[in-house]
């Protein structure tokens, strides 16, 4: 591989984070109105852009655009979605990588046959894949790394599956993606199973999804996780499994739990609810703060507010309220109108926390600022004192896999120590879970602690240049 | 007053019932912006249309139409929006009811001064007035009972506060509205306090609405209630309170606390949350039920399922989670999508109630037909034995004061006694709390019950002819 | 009636000028699609606002909106509005008139009967009206003088044309007006024919109209104007004819013909197309102006352009091309930009005018900018000399009939002599036709030429005091 | 080249028309507004779909989408476009191709540097040229030719220039387009100058487009056209001429003169309202025929009408008109209410054309539907005889070059001669030009007329398959 010229590199250097919720579907009627309602189920996953494809087993059609599902299809253009397989995905963008032509399913059209690609993840090297596709003369039109993929299976020799175990291959980092041929579909998983891929069955048919919450809403059963290294294939006879390397090892991003995905879904069949619960147990076993009650910063923390009541003994309340119905189309306060205490997204429920100590629970710290302001916030409504627990450990290092804590300045923890936070937020009292204690929270070592403990699972590649030594 | 001929009226017969939201805003910078978000605290209250009239205290303008806040405003239209007071409306309607002239703020226009009208809750005399007025020559653009008010007070003499103190006296049944002239604020109660109204200080000016969870997000202090039989005047020197009448009780909605209001809002200064938690307590406290876990339906039956977890001991479990970003617009399922079971508004979640025995708590049961796709949810997901528990008494007659239950034939507790309703929501067992158990819950006896019990706290006029004898 | 208190009437006193067009169609199949294609072909007289009513003969329903047809009606929404008997509105409006309140058609819903009402003009005695209804505890919602007309009917007495008739006796001024019941559909027409309406046969059914040339795309077949002071009344029985007063004379606005219409409609029975171009043949009939080419202001200079050349063997050219697609929602060029010579509606062709004396035909001149600046661009595409021909006088005083030039300050007439209007322009030669050239060119004495000559067909009332003495 | 697979090909064979419009401005402040300025004059060319790139020299931004410039842009999105370089499109396509991923700019961003293309054309060797690339591991998302051009770029050795060169020697057929570098803009004309391409002068700046009357819109003068076989090179320092190859010949659209273009757009230095007159007094030449009156079809024929009318001596009426405001929103008639009458499109004056002999003027005949429609609708209004009169020959060969008429089956005098036409479409007599005397109304022999004789300009490849022999 060349060595990459840092200089030349530097536009398409715009870190992608994709962060995102990928679903397909196989062999259901209506393939495309099923996919709209599982990726309903996956919208917390990203609300900047949305698409589906749909193959008939003749063509694949694709449509997409930014925005909401509920802005981007409506019955008549689902109508035009025909054919009983389908992939979609939601999508979450910087505001300077949302442009259209980031926006997923990505289709390669070709004499050799069309596919649609949708991706879950980030590739670390994808700087060095690029550069050395533009030498060889291939165009890219956006700014994602998900469109290396499909260079890469298209370059690569062999029938389809041959093709997708070479670019599988050639790929370094944490992705899930699912392509879907005019007749097949295609899970694949990296070797590291950073991101999660589960497969349900529907009928007679299939369906894969970022998010086990998914199956639900379609009335589709749990089957299988794909395994790190693994590419599934579903045919009209069933699903193949493949494994394309056999270097593997389990490391499933640690904040899936922690704050990314749905309580209800399961991954690596571990309940998110349960685990999170179980964290707030852990986070309060050995503490001895002296406290009136217990509350969570909605809605991802709610949980493990639970667990650390249940272990504390502490009443659990509901001390903050979040706002509804706030979407990019909702008007934003004023500067001056945020000074004079205008709030958005949470409210303190003043009767509840008016002249109580109270133990504040949330999911994790990352640049604080949301955490100062909800400690002001509690301390306006009333409360005599806030004690913060999180239910994670110090984020000192930058994610590379599709978290978006991508540099050292964004997070708080990579400057302070936890005093010195605690005194930043102006909380009474700040505790955080050990990285030990992470892994008996989520029931499982499988993971990737690598933001809490700069141990990455994988070559950074030219992205490990930001790295302190 | 006339005797009302029953056939001629039957045009306007239609029930129009006001659940919906009222906010004002007085002497306070960018007051239409303010109302927006005082408006969204309150966009749970209804989302079928909204509205807000400003006045820079020499014009008053109005903007409002069918749909969510978001929909109607945004920046462009707000900034058109002059003045430091405005007053601002959200609404609940049914189908046959959406019509444009029915969105309020209602404005009345003439040489004699101009005004814009907000209203929440329900007329029961409003027949017998509209056929009066309109005998004599007023005209109707809407079929709202709200546009009465306005008629009232242009046709009554003497200064403004003398027109609302006539109109006030000729207006039977629930009622809270906020009127802005030019100059002036006024914010009315019904004398039976059917209908909340609360005021708050927010610097230099004030602050009017149906809920207190508005005031956190515009950074106003709870100031007082507005009390049965009163209006308050807002003026540049400050409030005023005249008692219209003395002939007055004290009985606020039941259903507020119940499920309407949100629960960070306290309603007569009684907190809601803490009201439905109480609720659940009692609602545990007899109970021999044998069950590994409790749930609540989200969102509105989640405080009373704490406190029965908390009285009863049993676990309180995330077994049913509320999918998000469904509005009007989502694309709903076929009816043969939805016999193949998907489903979009609720989850349960296998992992945490398979094989258990559950205690469900819900806030009350209109038709039965939600409770029965619950229990059928649960059971799908594989729980052994559900449990139904009711955070107040079946409801047995209708609501003429704004609740949409206003026939006999949507109330199943009108027709089935509790074990049949058992049966057809096929729940394992199912209980409700006493009358007297939702007045200890809710900490008062100022309570309408009139929908639990029958009694109603003011005369029906020909609204009354569908009651049961 | 009492004396007009100016003072108090100020805040009404805002001019609305009612420009606008008016369909309702009668026992026709899907009568809110036909109508939403009438008002299409009226979409020239309005681009504000719009609205439909239709009526099924038990219940009338009313959607109407701020927008284009396209942009208020979609086929769902024309859907909803069942029955064979509809009445539409299109409506202009300046900025500050455009409020939701003011959009027809205007609904009045009484237990006596609900009717709906669209119109056409402008009520000289709105404001007394209007006081005296007020003074009586009559409330409007609207800024705008035709819900003074339902007002006026509703608190008449008798059957619904004894009512119709008292209140087109009690309005002076200019209107054409239709009025839909449940079951019936009435025309009327102003005492001095001030504003046309026309009805044709559409196979069993009918069909009303402010312009003929709507009966073309609904495939109608004129049948008659309404008469100057006359009523028709169309029930399944045919269509009666009421004069509601004897008082009559027939003075048709000038301005329909000179620019309101559209070339394609015949106004009492003569084609306006015809009408211009014999205009254009006066003006060039005694011109001895040495010119190359004649060019027409496009779109309502065409036919008079034609008629020039025609009569004076000059060559007509497309000298000035207008661009299309620009809407309300179409971005303006910046200040700096104009300055700079952006240019949106107007191109002159330079190819053509490049070296040429030019004759530019226009229909009027009001302002004098849009003159000067065509005249400009002419010159400035190589134009060696540009000859300005008004195939109508100057206008020199007000309008108080629905044509939006109000005031004095608006005519540059009212100011400047034609020597003083010529140099403003720009122009080499300036010519208008005279008064009398304007009978003749339309082919009629009934005209109202008042914002010519001053004489107007009505009292004036309040309106009259802006008129120089 | 390898031999093309014509199977395998099929899924990329869908025949792509670009018809379209190009527009750049290099070194112009606010660039991507002076081009949705500049686009807005090209509208006509494409209502599908349009897109604007903008440079501001370090970074190209890309804003485009489906639907009309207003519907695409507006102020803030257009604010966003920094810079003082960009190009713009509008797009015409059918249904089928009316993809995301063929709205114009195409972005090829690599780390040898960023380009922006928009393509007027239709490259006739684009399935070789695809295929050929496939083979080598190219993808495409799009199924759009102009997609091909980035790739051949990016393939190429060199400097911009060379690859550029290199590119446009591959390319076989009809093309101009408009490359955006960060800092340079490149126009480029097919070697037979098929579809139009020039260059104005914007204050310091420069200007590009299709078509020259948007020059006038953005204050542009006219420089030059781009000739066969050219790039031309905007740089800082002024324009460079390269002429890519000296096998070229002069053959421009007939069809742009005919009807595609704007009347006030000169191609290659000729007036197109100039040229259809001519063709309308030519036709007019040796016609016997007796009528009363000429019209035209609007918009396309009424220059060619008024050059009969002039060589003819009858008068020119306005027999047909417009309705305007009919977009991509408007419902359409249902099929029984258009065997009712009801016409959307096209309205004949029945006061002008009733017991009238017309010569009716049209530009071109395609399928003949539209020509049959025409004629009836003006015999409904009582024309007595109607003679139809077209501006161009028959068209008999399908276009390969980017006129949306690619086969046989489309053009109606393919199969029938000029008196079974005659016949089809209802008409007393149908005349149509000889192909020399298009030559002669266009004032040039530089012209593509394949479509009227067969001969084409270029070789055809696999498309030339669907000739007959």
């Amino acid at each position: 591989m060349h060595k990459l010229n840092s200089k030349s590199c530097y536009v398409n250097a715009k870190k992608i984070n994709e962060e995102c919720g990928c679903f397909g579907i196989y062999n259901v009627e209506n393939a495309a109105s099923m996919t709209y309602f599982g990726l309903h189920a996956l919208q917390h996953r990203g609300q900047q852009a949305c698409g589906i494809a749909s193959s008939d087993n003749s063509n694949i059609l694709c449509i997409k655009n930014q925005g909401l599902l509920t802005e981007v299809f409506n019955a008549t253009v689902i109508d035009k979605l025909i054919g009983s397989n389908a992939v979609g995905h939601v999508r979450y963008a910087t505001q300077s990588e949302n442009i259209i032509e980031n926006v997923q399913p990505l289709m390669c059209r070709a004499h050799q046959g069309e596919f649609a690609v949708v991706h879950n993840g980030q590739i670390v090297n994808s700087q060095e894949l690029r550069f050395e596709l533009e030498q060889n003369g291939s165009i890219f039109q956006s700014t994602s790394d998900s469109e290396i993929i499909s260079h890469l299976i298209q370059k690569a020799e062999g029938k389809m599956i041959d093709k997708i175990k070479a670019a599988a291959n050639m790929l370094q980092g944490a992705f899930a993606f699912i392509i879907m041929t005019k007749d097949c579909m295609y899970g694949i998983r990296d070797n590291n199973g950073l991101r999660p891929l589960s497969v349900g069955k529907i009928g007679e048919g299939y369906c894969v999804t970022s998010e086990t919450c998914a199956f639900d809403i379609v009335n589709a059963k749990f089957l299988f996780d794909v395994m790190p290294g693994e590419i599934i294939k579903i045919t009209p006879d069933g699903v193949e499994h493949v494994q394309y390397t056999t270097n593997t090892q389990h490391k499933m991003c640690a904040m899936e739990y922690i704050y990314f995905a749905r309580p209800d879904s399961d991954i690596d069949q571990i309940n998110v609810h349960t685990a999170r619960r179980n964290s707030g147990r852990i986070l309060a076993r050995n503490d001895e703060v002296v406290a009136d009650i217990v509350i969570g910063v909605p809605d991802s923390s709610l949980s493990a507010a639970q667990g650390y009541s249940e272990m504390s003994k502490l009443p659990y309340e509901l001390g903050l309220i979040k706002n509804r119905y706030v979407g990019r189309t909702f008007i934003q306060p004023t500067q001056k109108q945020r000074e004079n205490g205008v709030r958005m997204k949470l409210s303190a429920v003043s009767s509840i926390v008016k002249n109580k100590k109270i133990v504040m629970v949330d999911d994790s710290i990352v640049r604080g600022t949301t955490s100062k302001r909800i400690v002001q916030l509690l301390k306006d409504a009333g409360a005599s004192e806030v004690h913060v627990r999180i239910a994670s450990s110090p984020l000192i290092s930058p994610c590379f896999y599709g978290v978006d804590t991508s540099t050292y300045d964004e997070l708080i923890s990579a400057r302070l120590n936890v005093d010195e936070l605690c005194e930043f937020i102006g909380a009474d009292s700040l505790k955080f879970l050990e990285v030990d204690e992470m892994f008996e929270g989520n029931y499982t070592n499988n993971l990737c602690v690598a933001c809490f403990n700069e141990v990455y699972p994988t070559q950074l590649y030219s992205l490990g240049k930001i790295l302190k030594k």
